[in-house]
């Protein structure tokens, strides 16, 4: 990912990269039910990290084993890169917490871009002070091995139902998170940024007034304003 | 609708109304899932104009199509008259939009009362600072034709699993949307704001420590007390 | 429950206490799926008082049943003791609300410590005005004999999936609500408080930039650390 | 409950009983999701003996509590009087079995009229195999314990979110079970006869190609025809 | 349609179907949760003739409505041409039947190909006796107007989430239920049928121990033995 | 495994494994909402061989990738070993099929011991045909791309949300899979063989007329009568 592209990504919302993903032909990148844990921390961009879950089981699963500090949990959070997201894999399923606030103020503090889980956290009320970016289904106060056990890291997943390569762009904004495949981010930084700036033109064109024949989408003319206005070739 | 009707539903609390209807056996007017995104903004009463989706074709609902200015979703917004509330059926799916800033705004420049869908909008933080009420059962940034395909407008439609008839009224508060048949709206305008009337009577007297039996529902000596106090006639 | 303990899990989240009772091998104590509808009032301490409901009938669920102020659901309200939490069965359904503002108020005249339900409430924009602790799946207006049919109250009930048994002691937090088997309360009081005050020591470790190898879960050099800083002796 | 009343509900399917129950203003009387085991013995009648369980407690609940031969369930199993049907709230939870086929053998073996849950059962090639008409959403091989706890009988319990009142009439075919309220049994019985009687002439005339205007529902001379064939009096 | 289209979609099954409209960039095609009531008779082709339900409101769908042989429902069995499939799209909800054994006997006596609703149907017993494909999610016997209203016909719909158009093709097998757009028929009968005789072909070869490798897909030499043992040119 | 282990195991139902492994403290080792698809093969027992599908992406998973025989699903057909079952993780999703008939018959010709998937299976009108024991949670014709990409083997998974480890032993019965972790099998397989023989004898007791009371369990005296009758040892 060129720096421009996190520059240009870290400005345009879900549903513009959405619509650049849908007219590349990709419909399913966004990930549905995952909402951000506070909002006004949601902006995001950086490659995933993924840690993949399976089912927990009673006998292996129990309260000893984070004894042994290279559990693929704590690894995972230990291996995450600065400026990366760490993506988790819970199969959807939020019974128990995928991880908690000691592990996300770690990450925070080692520079990590992001978390998002399909799960859930705990200790909310404190994560929803930190500033990194967090994303999950929600909150539950279990500790992860009633449910979920850390198995590898580095491999393909689904979160929430869309596939996540090891490093494919993750991006946040209030509405939700994007998986950009990595190949495409820097093909859509700049296509997206302009459909943001033009889109920002119409806007005020409605607001002002105009009905939406002609303006939305705009119309040659509409167009020529929006040229003329702001001095930016239009996007396509 | 009476303009006394639309002033004294704008008044009446979700709770209310749906009691009224319940007391006149009608049991499924509360559209449930379906919140407000901005709930400061809440207060909603207007007649409903309706707009139908069905299930999107790849083929058919190309990002291309709103190029065509008399596109069936376009078309229904600019033609919900004033002062009406546009209800959208998307049949309670949402993994795409029904609609997003632009054309919300547009409602609002028109003065829509409301927009209504059962299933999400994009464009989520900007549509939050609106003054339009819009409801709807949550976020997705995806463009709408990923999805849905608007067909056709004013026809009969479920929403939420609710039959909405284009012109039935529709009120809204912070907990959600119910729909009040056409003809049943002004009949119920006058009992509701007794029963709200009446109701924070009551409320005062718990507050004040007054048990339940005698008072919630108010025996006859409670409805002397509220006459007393208030010089209203108690509603039934 | 002796009242250091209530003082003691006043303090502890849910987090805790579910680690706690895991610890001792109960695994389903959380109640999924509850919010808590005025986060600033969720800590909530307090033995359950439970009250049944069952599905509604059409021919006996009428309007006129509240004029019985001997109504279970009624009389379930003016029984909760002070100091205790009425905890409400309605099988997870949440069409129609439990209870409403009236009743919510009441509680909170009578000194009960909070009111939980795994269905719905009602008149919740005002129910989060309120001091009282109060948890639920969510709001609708529907009053509750559309759904709901009081049977019974002060018999073992699920809530959330979660067995309740009167006198069970329920914790609630902004993450929602844990329920603890009555014997264990005393028993694990005192370790939750050493846990919280343990993982606050490690949380200041990790916020410094210490690693989570040898912190968290703390070594013997973390915890001579912990007694060292804080006087405390180690929870286990 | 009449003999007469078993023995015309005996021939009644559940479709009728529903549109009676219907017209009679109970719109909630089907379990749905509710499936014969073994549909070729599925005909029900029987007043319901009920059956509670509450969400299982891994302390309490545990495989000793059989060797209790006063348990509940097992006490169940041997209360339920000859000719009535035993009807299990699983609270619609299914992972965990309501009971097995020796259980169900015992109730065979005592002249139950037939056995209703709306959780699983377990052992279920041997149960397709009983007599006794067997209702459940499903099969699960795991022993109720895992999930439920047998808690009281004889109450008024939901099972598939309907209301069932110890004493019910519980009719059951291939398409499921319907529940009639103990005071409407014998009021239905004969209206529901009649109207299978001109259902039956109405198919006739159908299968012999006559259109649906004036035939289904009946007009004045469809019902002479059918007098007149029958030698019955027409249905209302 | 063509005959000879017909022939050949009357050969060719669902996954093979499906597959053609995948390799069109059709993948949203198949009805999911619909299935045959009588496995037996599940060979389905023929044009869609729809109906569509909204939800039923208690006011207006009351039992007397069927005495108007001109409710929509009724007019829409009347209407279907010979040939043609019944498409109800009852909003994939199921409490209450969308149709029952007269009306789709009415519809067999009448020359109709099938039967199609993502709702549920009752009388199910006698229904999988007819020789009528029919294919539903399940059964319920509550009449339809307990939760639907039929509205209008012959518009565009949604059946179990796909668009359904009047004149697309049905295709139906003992997996469910396709639509194809009515201008891919012709164009995908010949090439499916290729595929499912050189598929047959393979699988022989499966059988007859050959690996995958080279096998299935065939390669040019698999291919060359399908020529030359079928004399059929293969398919793409 | 030891040999007479797969003797015992294959003549135990899932009922009395799920016992056994709970007696042993663990709860989730069935496969929820798996079934048979030809309930008359459904005895299955054999050590797990695992493939890992995440969610497709359209750009990825095109119909061309059969082209490459060393695709991960198909390398996993050709590598599982004599007497092993192919166990899928395909997320619980199923709207597109797992495998196809053509793929099933190959593990059948190879002697594999079964195929589990926690999706769905296309061809399965064929499928139902084979000998060998096939379980998922239904049919659909969509071949796999359209929803899965197959990307890895021989990992741990989730199937069902049970974890599955390599080796790990797979029991199926008309009622479901099981999964027994490869250190329990032989260590449970005599134990629920003596379970099954103690219980056909209390069957046989029950049926004969006896009470639940002293029979089921089994007292001291029932246990002698089952010893002298069979010449067995009881289980414990």
């Amino acid at each position: 990912m060129h720096p421009r592209t996190r520059e240009l990504l870290s400005q345009a919302s879900t549903a513009t990269i959405t619509t650049q993903l849908l007219a590349r032909g990709l419909r399913n990148t966004f990930l549905h039910g995952i909402k951000p844990l506070n909002p006004a921390n949601a902006r995001l961009v950086g490659p995933a990290f993924t840690l993949r879950y399976i089912p927990a089981r009673e006998d292996i699963d129990v309260l000893e084993v984070f004894k042994d500090y290279d559990h693929p949990q704590r690894k995972a959070i230990e291996s995450v890169p600065p400026g990366h997201v760490l993506v988790m894999d819970c199969r959807n399923q939020g019974r128990a917490a995928s991880a908690g606030n000691i592990l996300a103020t770690r990450l925070q503090v080692k520079g990590a871009a992001g978390l998002v889980t399909d799960g859930t956290l705990r200790d909310t009320p404190e994560i929803r002070q930190l500033q990194l970016p967090t994303f999950a289904q929600g909150a539950s106060p279990l500790t992860n091995l009633a449910q979920h056990h850390a198995v590898d890291m580095q491999v393909p997943i689904g979160c929430a139902e869309v596939a996540i390569y090891p490093g494919d762009v993750i991006v946040g904004d209030e509405e939700g998170v994007v998986c950009i495949p990595a190949h495409l981010a820097d093909e859509i930084a700049e296509p997206a940024a302009r459909q943001e700036d033009l889109e920002r033109f119409i806007l005020g064109e409605i607001q002002a007034g105009r009905p939406l024949r002609n303006t939305y989408p705009p119309d040659e003319a509409t167009l020529e304003r929006y040229r003329a206005t702001t001095g930016h070739p239009p996007s396509t």
